[in-house]
């Protein structure tokens, strides 16, 4: 079979400077998250759909009762220094490594087309563990960007790999002579992890020079906690029983 | 590997103000259950046979001991009211998403190409448990469509999702600029369902103007609801073994 | 990906009224053996290898010691009375539906362009049981081909499928307008089976007018036979063994 | 999906009678060691990248901290005799047969163009047992070539199979018409086997007539060997204990 990639766009923006900023969903849902903060924040406007027979062959049933094939989707901002924000993101990734380079690809070409020089993509950090507090580890394409990103107290990762779409967006725009940066918040990957987001965002308000309300993301990231701590409870119970058992 | 798909059609009917109604194979197998009954009722006529060779590789043995490859089927009817009904339904689904999409374009290319503008597709709503008075539950792509559906006493949808062809014709058809609904037959998801098919005939008799002669389906309907009450029985004595076990 | 099938023909024969037996490696092998042995007894010459890169990513090591790629051959010969034989067997079936469907109808294709108009396809019929004598079961693509067979002891099959390439090469002959049967050796599926070979050629001797000499597959069966017997003995001690301990 | 391999060279070698070494990464890590380790010793330069959309989806993160798509890289490199030498290996193999063999294939196109007529393959002969010497096994693509193996002290392999792209680059190297050499360490394939890659290089060394400093893999062995004798004091051990816990 081939995968078709079909892209919709109604009117290509002209964009001053732009960055573009990319997330698609992962564990703990932490990229996702990120991006669809910033749209609803910076009141972004989409510019493109982009629909791929690699998808899940899926529909989904928005709020409103209507339903609509899975999609990635682009949009635009300006932020207050002028420059003009790119947010990349989409309802789910593609089923193959084939779609998904040709997605990764395709946005990083629209990307491109607009002048867009620099990709930061954001992600998960999986540990298996519960963090105090979540840390932001950081990869990117030369060692100019890792100082950059040590500056701003992002830890940077020295081996393991970094999979699917949130890893091709780096990897390939580097084969297109972009800057590219990888920011991603430390997480279980048991839960929907607000927390691990809300990290993300605060490093990229810094670079981005876009101030970040995090009031809702604080209330997401408080119910996450309390998840967390409710889990630990139970595990704490359930080795409590177990001594109890024991003894 | 390159899915092909293979359309063969005689010749191309000419139809009045068509609608299509489609159902392919699904959980409980409630989609084949509706088209087929549809295309027995309605003495509908085969115009078009669709081939792909990402069907499962497989021939099918016919009642009369002749085997023919798996493919999918067009067919046309008239109804009462002067309308032309176009059906489709297959034997299989095919094994990939791009396979899926593929199709489910192509069968509304056909469509559209006979001037269909509205798509019914039938399938099932699983719930993992055996309803005594199956609902009928349904979304469409617009709000219009969402209200004809509730006077009808169709349950909307307000979450989740529709999987594989029958939820790719209702999402491909928004895309081609043509109206779709979504009708969903209540089911356990265990058994051959002709309960949940029954329940969705009913909606499309209404929807559609045209008398269905419910006989046949009640004959199976009560075979799929005394396996039911049989299955429910053995769970009961299940329960009741357990429970003197306990006492 | 796209598969690739690459056709390798030195020269391609002249062929008088030809017909195509063919088998790809099935449950039980019975299959394979089939047409390895009429390979061999008609010392039947190869005309074509099929290369395809859906076929296993694998070297074979033959007994000489030097290894190559897997791959499909058709072979060709003479039978007595005068028509020719087109013979199509291969190291392994592809991995995925529509590298079977390529190869199948690359094949058919070829056997067309030596004017074949009638396919034998051969397999295995698995029955999870051991048959005291295997009986041969067959389907066709129309009602007289059902007919000739009948006559020649084959049982009909009148429900169920032929799955892989053994199928599709009987249901993409129908669609090419050849005439094409298929014919399955009764097996269990559990253990490479001359029995079930052994039964198929014995039809396909009738139905070719070809002397086949048994005496080489006769061995093999009888080794098939001895191992059956050793594990329903082994079955049998098992069931004494759990009386023994349940008394 | 279509996987795309695109191939990046800055400049194009000209080499005197070229021989070409490959190994992907297989079982053990066998064939990787070996070409790594000719890569460092014979200060070999990389002059080709090849990428392709069917590798791993995955961004590796080099130990500087930066990130790199996952890709195949070709090298090239004098030997004292005055003959050049091609080395091919990558980062992981692809994921489906299709790309095992267009990868392999266009590795041996760019060596053909080269000028390269002969391919030595190196890889891991699992044994699922601990060797206490491992031997070298091999096959041939012609029976001059195994001659050849046998007075180098090399074990024919005379059935079994040799799988993926080790297997694919001896067998796509005849239908090219070039000659090639498997050669395989044996291993367990439970472990990185630098014992399994010294013994295979120690070959090579005579094949290709290189002196190879074995210090480094000495190293690496002996780490190997002592992992492997722990491995077996631990199962020692636990057979000891079974049979104090018996007793």
């Amino acid at each position: 079979m081939v995968s078709k990639v079909h892209v919709h766009i109604e009117k290509m923006p002209k964009l001053r400077n732009p960055v573009m900023v990319c997330g698609l969903p992962d564990s703990g849902n932490v990229a996702k998250l990120v991006i669809d903060q910033l749209v609803k924040q910076l009141k972004a406007e989409k510019f493109a759909d982009i629909y791929s027979s690699s998808l899940p062959p899926r529909v989904l049933i928005r709020q409103d009762g209507t339903g609509e094939v899975m999609k990635h989707s682009m949009f635009f901002c300006t932020n207050d220094n002028g420059r003009h924000i790119v947010l990349y993101t989409g309802d789910a990734q593609p089923a193959n490594p084939e779609a998904a380079y040709a997605l990764a690809d395709k946005a990083l070409e629209i990307g491109q087309s607009l002048s867009v020089d620099t990709v930061l993509t954001v992600g998960a950090y999986i540990t298996g563990q519960f963090a105090n507090e979540p840390k932001v580890f950081g990869t990117g394409t030369d060692k100019e960007l890792l100082k950059e990103l040590e500056a701003m107290g992002v830890s940077l990762i020295s081996e393991g790999s970094i999979t699917w779409m949130n890893g091709l967006l780096v990897g390939l725009s580097k084969l297109r002579n972009m800057k590219a940066v990888f920011l991603s918040g430390e997480t279980s990957g048991y839960i929907v992890d607000a927390r691990a987001a809300r990290a993300v965002l605060l490093v990229l308000s810094q670079k981005l020079g876009i101030p970040i309300d995090l009031a809702e993301l604080d209330q997401k990231a408080k119910d996450s906690e309390n998840l967390v701590k409710s889990m630990e409870a139970m595990q704490g119970r359930a080795e409590k029983d177990e001594i109890g058992y024991i003894g």
